[in-house]
């Protein structure tokens, strides 16, 4: 594989590439990590990919790869928001993979182009949302889709980070700082940066797709202008309601991801600083906790571990994880590399990102989400 | 003391009766429990009350016990909420004092009238929003006080049950009959029956009222009339946002209300399954845990346990507090039971009540809340 | 009831005071609560007894209540260890019913012939280990009849409290004080304190008398007599194996009492500081966590609660749950209190006591209990 | 690296494999995976080791990378115990560097022998108490290192496992089957597979080392050899007390390693399934909460996480700070790997095997470790 972006400095960059090796299925062979030279080879050596394989630029990088008969088949996309786009559509047409980081584009416009893109590519391409990697989401999924609850009528996630609690973009943090600027991150902030994990998660493990929505989303910390808060009512198809909370304003919180889906007869509770746990709670019997790396989960949840219970595995297992199933849909010829992500959620994650920016900005109540599922 | 409801199979009766004497300020003497002459027999047996102080009606009880020179001097009102109002509006105006269950009457009109009431009496009224009286709500409440947290950002505060994610009014149970009745528990269901609790923590804790509010209010399961189901977003006077979930289908949920204050510096949260801790997370440093009983708690929080940290108090005890800041107000002759949520509370709850019935039935979007704090 | 001991200062008078008279089934009306007058009289007066049944001894106060037509029937032991079997006796002999703080007398000769005197009085011994109290130790000892686990194989308990983790007797603490004089406390310090709650947990969940024990006693703290750290092996009837640690000298703790029960096909565990909780883990099955309050629990656990789940009660209500028992097993003309333990208990606790501390400071390795279950 | 052992179905071998080559600094080059020649090329396969360097046995493997001017520098030792003296002795002889699983070897003798061989070497030895690898382990140590505690008074080290309930090694399980083989196993069962974990632990964050002990240990589950369950008595150089319980029969653990050490003024609470926390109570102030990747934490913690506070690591990433201290002290030219264990670690561990099989035994009482710090 490949990678666009994650040279010196970036948070995700090194995820990607851990992930990718973890269960031996990708090697990192090329890249155009940044476009700084001198910053670009040192990403180089300390990853170990020849010197004439970091490329100065993604165009580069796709040509060489794919004039050498051993060049990369995938490329990760690891950039700032405002260049997904450009660098997945380039890479699909030279009939390369895209494992792309979230969102999948810097608008809805965008993101419904690399649809067609992909599906004309006849090539993979997989979306990050990282914590439907993580096994106890797969069983959550799972006992949603066997009925185990019911039918499904509320579901409540939150995602609490407090990291944006000061004006860092201001004092030149580079992770900051992109998120911050429209031009790199779109119209949305926090809703666009962690928002659409949380809706993402929603739909995922609740399986009914959102259909209309009422936001709140504020810039909180002064002299920002991106949303960092973001408080929003939802409806899904089939009846469920649902509210989402993400906020890099709740001071304190380190990466909080939580998510409550209550059926009839039960209701199901994770959360991300417990990952390897799923509780159940039903009406009428004790709560249940269940493990990951336990024989007793459903396959999908088993096949996410790599040991046993009690063995905790985390956050680059759960990404190494998309990278496992994007490995084996390429290898059977699969059209998706499901449960990963693709791009059908980029472009309800770009739909959701748009309408609640623009339902909030304009006190416009309760708008439909516009986007087919 | 004397109460008035609260007989065979009241859930909440029993509560206020041990409450009231566990800390020995106040001796159950009379009542009217029931209007079913056998069944205020057996409560008045049950609880060592004298056979001629069980009254037939809570006016008789009333006449009964200002004609005696040992008369009872705080009546506890345990009703549905439909009486209320009448019968604290009747023991005000007989001189006593009142403590009152929750929501303080069946409407915002009640609410505002007995509060003209309470005010010619010159009897102290109290409510019993019980969570207020657990230690370490009150210590989140002077964390917030002495601005631990910076200026307060966000607040959302979560209730969720699930006893009534089956139609259990339409088999004759008694607890899940009269609050679905809109006769006797008013326009709201859930949201007047813990909804309330929930506005009332968030601004017990927050300090700050809530100004403006958008709700998505349902009846989930079939065949009901009153919500059961709530969803609010909240702006409070001084620019924090919130939400505020409560929910009474929320499957295999028990009594899990939790809330989170989230400053400038750093979140607290509390949730009452774990009442004995609150939870501290800062931008900088170790998140902190603090333990009810323990001696670096500020004065309101310690004199709200009576036992050592690591001897957990409970719901009973909570109570129980309510009872004695009544009784200190009563011997001081203060005005307030402060921290004791009084007639003010009460009518901010009913506000809170009619303004969230209105705006979710109407599609209204954004609302004032309408009353001054 | 009448109570010995418990004036001001005492931590477990008035816990005895609020637990008896929480149901409704005993009311303090007599006590001898202070040798010192003034604070005798001071505690009748906040305890609201009568100033003619505030006795200046144990030996007037039973004479005195003897000597009524409406005198207590019941007489609370709550005085420092060193009293504690002469005025049980005294009261046993006088026909009173007993109620008596652990442990049970200051040493196994008294204990034993206490146990002589009850069976002769046929009156009612109940001794307050209060943990025995807590409904989900109940359904815990439940699990176990059952068999749910299997037969037992290994039992943990670990009582961890820091508050003697400086040498408080030494600065006048009259808590500390009384327990670091042998004279008063007995030849256990920390192992007679709460070693003998912990001893007692094992064998009241487990089912099965301690028959050997090998134990590791210190008094850690410079300047101090009496044990203060307590690390025991123990062999229990049956062939399982366990571990009891109790220690005040753990700092930072607070009253962390626990235990986990294995069996051949689970094992369960309970902490006192979520109480609420039994977490039940299986070889093959998910875990479960049952929840205090739940219909589906047993009705010894059931019984155990006066509120619904997720209404927590608490250490006053697991004592009240105590004298519940003895109330009941007074009106139904019962030998023992069961569940509530009673002078076996007493006798057994006593003999633990003596042996760890001989065999602890003798080094003589693995010793018999010496006592017939 | 080249690895020995690990073979398919080995549970450690891609442990190694994935730990190793996580942060770039080791690649799998090389192998004798299994002696069985079609599994050998399986594995070789799986893990893209090129044919030729998939190896039939060790001997031929070391003989065949020293022969070559790009060969393995460092090799794994993933066999089962009784080989992993041999393995490591002849990799040392050849000057190549070792990582080994534990424990060191099947016997002290052995233990000892190879401390003099790695010595002479010249070569590093790494030794994967992989438990210590976890930053907030490192932050335990730094904490008492540094006196935050005061001086330590109490250790309570707790390894519960369960999967051992039933004799599977009975039955065909592979890894049930050399762990109940004193032959591949040694003298110890489970003291020498996860006794010594516990072990090493304590004496790696308290900082002392065990001077004396009193074992009681057994093997439960009828017709097994070596022991499956271990409760010892421990006490430390300095004076602290201590207890160490290791058990694989303790039903439903999954594998619950968690210690606490008490000083002083405060105690720390580590648990391996809550991994990113540490957990500190103090005497006179309220509890905290450390979290791993936070930037307040000591420079060994930090540098043990790759990714911020809320994104969990786990069990690969720990045993991969051990290949990393490992890979970083052979470019520094330094001797040992600290804080990664060696072979220090390893003779102390298989002493406390030995001592505490013979001691329990024999009814030995307590008995010194006998061998030096």
């Amino acid at each position: 594989m490949a990678m666009v972006g994650g040279g010196p400095g970036s948070f995700i960059g090194p995820v990607h590439r851990m992930a990718a090796e973890l269960d031996g299925k990708f090697r990192l062979v090329a890249g155009a990590f940044s476009r700084d030279a001198g910053r670009n080879a040192q990403a180089a050596r300390a990853w170990d990919v020849a010197s004439d394989r970091a490329y100065g630029d993604y165009r580069a990088m796709i040509a060489g790869e794919a004039a050498r008969h051993d060049g990369a088949q995938l490329v990760a996309v690891v950039t700032p928001n405002h260049l997904h786009f450009e660098v997945a559509a380039a890479a699909l047409q030279a009939g390369l993979h895209v494992m792309s980081d979230k969102p999948a584009t810097l608008n809805l416009a965008e993101a419904r182009a690399l649809a067609g893109i992909v599906a004309a590519s006849g090539r993979l391409y997989g979306l990050t949302h990282v914590y439907t990697g993580y096994p106890m989401v797969r069983e959550a999924r799972e006992m949603v889709r066997r009925g185990d609850l019911g039918r499904i009528r509320k579901i409540v996630v939150e995602y609490a980070q407090g990291w944006l609690s000061r004006p860092l973009e201001q004092g030149g943090d580079k992770q900051a700082g992109w998120r911050a600027d429209p031009a790199q991150a779109g119209v949305g902030g926090c809703i666009g940066d962690i928002g659409t994990h949380a809706f993402n998660l929603a739909e995922f493990i609740g399986g009914a797709p959102v259909e209309r929505l009422c936001a709140d989303l504020a810039a909180v910390v002064p002299g920002r202008v991106l949303d960092d808060d973001c408080n929003v009512l939802l409806r899904f198809a089939g009846g469920a309601r649902g509210v989402l909370i993400a906020s890099q304003i709740s001071a304190g919180g380190r990466n909080g991801l939580n998510i409550k889906v209550y059926g009839e007869t039960g209701g199901l509770a994770w959360n991300h600083e417990r990952h390897t746990e799923l509780t159940v709670d039903w009406l009428d019997a004790p709560s249940q906790v269940l493990h990951a790396g336990s024989a007793y989960l459903s396959a999908p949840a088993r096949s996410a571990s790599r040991i046993p219970a009690g063995h905790p595995e985390g956050f680059i297992e759960a990404f190494a994880n998309l990278y496992s199933d994007v490995a084996d849909a390429i290898v059977a010829g699969r059209a998706t590399a499901d449960p990963a992500p693709g791009i059908a959620a980029g472009v309800r994650g770009m739909a959701f990102v748009e309408r609640a920016v623009a339902a909030s900005r304009d006190g416009a109540g309760w708008v439909a989400l516009g986007e087919a599922a």
